[in-house]
């Protein structure tokens, strides 16, 4: 085969939607508990030519709606073609009606629109198409996005309080136990420590009134003197309550995360305090900077590459807040491993990554890549190895989209207050209006 | 060879820097006019596999005081590691003190800091690895930079004010005659038009008393009408001559540039008019950025991939753009062909590209590239052959390059009041201190 021609406009033959339904702890947050199972969407692009890449998004029914039409539209793309991505998602019309209520969660993944949608379908297909130009060229993700800045992104330890097990012993068990209180969430902290190395810890709030969360954070700090800390109750407070407790943690906290919902009420805070806010709800897409940076309400933004549209768009937002004096960081909920592969090769790439990535990837046991990643003294080596450097697990990927199949439809949305309701003592939860506290 | 190996990992194994002194016409500005001949760096890396690409910036000393360095610190640098170009180049002291007086050319290339510098000079290694990295993959470098969302890209016509030959009949001549009036400038503007094609037209303006200048652009609407017409006296006036030009002109005005030094002074101009603004002095880093956005100075940012770090920095830039609802085009100014194709590549993959790119090249008829660019209805065709799509034409390139060592030293640096002083009528010519009007 002619070297130039096989590098040089491979066209995408066939796409593979596989969605699944993976494993997740009854962890708890402002808005009811993590289901049992909690919907993702595998994509795989496959050449003309026989190289296949695989990419990884949300996977409730409203993104399936339009990964499924706009699969169809890609066959004949060029996979190099990435800007042109945009340009095909864009001629996919989107019932907007549904956008709020299908992918919402309750308000945690930040502002809903159809274009948000269409950018987090367009995430798993650029990935995908990175990872078979990665394999084509014989060169990692990060190459094709300018060459890595460092060797090892650092991830933080995600602690969340949760019970110990999904009502009525439902899903998949573990034996990590419950945390419910300052002394659950140390324990919790130091067996992540202890496994994985992790040196920064964030803790999902919003869960209890505001002072037991503050006494969780001055538990961890007398217990990881140094280490920084954050605190994130998803918009579950005042501004009063979070500059209370913005004055209280001030000491101790690297940032405070989404405290109040919000750009107005964020910059709020913001005026208030001089510890740092952090974000992954008020600035979700990029129409939304404009008016949280003109109003300094965030110091911080934490980039999900599936909200911003892909690895490159991510890379644009990291320009942004290079220019902006904002900090910038990642946001992680349920993932598997292709997603976090794909973030640690964004995350290498940029020069301005000033704190330790999220990661809720400790708690998803399950996944559809054949070695899992393995956090050292917190942290992931960057993968030199072409295209994303993972291999799909294709037993494991039958399996949990099995799990997909046989599911009533029940746990196909993510909805953490119905999950909630499951608990009999929770059976007339609703989501809260915010701010709660 | 086996393909991965001679995708991944070529290195630089040789750098050549060849500045050039190219021919330029008398054209006027608020600053002077240029000179016979202006300097520019051609740079060709070429990797150990024998593949060679080109690029081009500003040739001044100080470019190349800090090019030489930097050529021989990227020996054996990755030409796929785009990223660790700005980390090399911020490993080579720059001497502070002399950035300002070298460098500056009286104001016009905006602020000049050893960060600008650095940029400049990296812009030009960036586009030459893309040129090889493209030739390598057989790819072009819009698809290096995601693939064109355009097939053309649409220039301006640029007029000047000028003289029909420069003092003494130096330099170069051309048969294009003085411009000096309203009736000149339209002539002017009707050759470009019966050459090229171009439908919008920018004057260069600050060299005469604003209410010539309004007629100039009163004749070229009554001549061109319902083209755009831009105005651009490089700050040459106060916040108040810019708004009663703003006010004459507001009916045919695509937009005025840079009519106020600052950005403090564009600020004020632009709360006082409905006519767009548009930058390429008060803009032209990312830290200039904050301030101008946030005081809404201008409405539109004229790039220039070689100020700001080439062709990604300068999709970042579109980006940050894009999100802040501000317009983009590109500025121009005496380059080569290498330059053009460059700024072609990235013009064709940016999305918000809102205005016609300026394009100061139909004034430049010496080139370095065997096939010069043809404009047709105002258009360039975007190259789809591998990398630039330009070949070095290296007779040419050793005739300027004479050129630059025969020069005693008088025009290695840009200097157009002392080009303005070798007319006797002149010769006590200063740079004028901006506002002048």
């Amino acid at each position: 085969m002619n070297r130039v021609t096989a590098v040089r406009g491979q066209r995408i033959a066939e796409v593979r939607l596989t969605p699944v339904l993976v494993g997740d702890p009854p962890l708890l947050n402002v808005q009811g508990v993590h289901q049992p199972y909690t919907p993702r969407l595998v994509v795989e692009v496959v050449t003309a030519e026989g190289v296949a890449g695989v990419g990884e998004t949300y996977g409730d029914t409203s993104y399936l709606e339009l990964a499924r039409p706009y699969a169809d539209a890609l066959i004949g793309h060029d996979i190099a073609d990435l800007n042109g991505l945009f340009t095909r998602v864009n001629e996919i019309g989107v019932d907007e009606t549904r956008v709020d209520h299908a992918v919402d969660v309750g308000g945690l993944r930040g502002v809903q629109t159809a274009d948000k949608l269409r950018l987090s379908v367009v995430s798993a297909f650029e990935v995908a198409c990175l990872d078979a130009l990665g394999k084509i060229q014989g060169v990692p993700i990060h190459t094709l996005l300018g060459g890595k800045v460092r060797d090892e992104v650092e991830y933080s330890a995600y602690l969340f309080y949760r019970w110990a097990e999904h009502p009525g012993g439902a899903g998949h068990k573990d034996a990590r136990g419950a945390a419910l209180d300052p002394a659950g969430i140390v324990e919790q902290a130091r067996r992540f420590v202890d496994a994985y190395g992790f040196r920064s810890f964030k803790l999902k709030g919003g869960v209890f009134p505001p002072e037991q969360e503050v006494a969780a954070i001055r538990a961890l700090a007398a217990a990881f003197p140094g280490h920084p800390l954050r605190l994130d109750p998803n918009g579950g407070w005042t501004p009063e309550t979070s500059l209370r407790v913005a004055g209280e943690l001030a000491d101790v906290l690297e940032y405070l995360e989404d405290p109040a919902p919000g750009t107005a009420a964020m910059a709020e805070v913001s005026r208030g305090t001089r510890v740092p806010l952090a974000t992954n709800m008020c600035v979700t897409t990029f129409p939304e900077i404009r008016e949280a940076f003109l109003t300094d309400a965030v110091q911080v933004v934490l980039s999900d590459h599936h909200y911003w549209g892909g690895l490159r768009n991510t890379r644009e937002l990291a320009a942004i807040c290079r220019a902006f004096g904002v900090g910038l960081s990642m946001h992680s909920n349920t993932h598997l491993g292709i997603s976090l592969a794909a973030m640690t090769h964004v995350a290498a790439t940029v020069p301005n990554l000033d704190y330790a990535c999220d990661s809720h990837y400790p708690w998803t046991t399950e996944d559809v890549i054949t070695a899992r990643h393995e956090f050292r003294d917190g942290r992931l080596t960057v993968s030199d190895a072409p295209g994303l450097g993972v291999q799909l697990d294709h037993v494991e990927l039958a399996r949990l989209h099995r799990r997909w199949l046989d599911d009533d439809g029940t746990l196909r949305d993510r909805d953490d207050a119905a999950a909630m309701r499951r608990a009999p003592e929770h059976a007339d939860w609703t989501t809260p209006a915010l701010p709660r506290w």
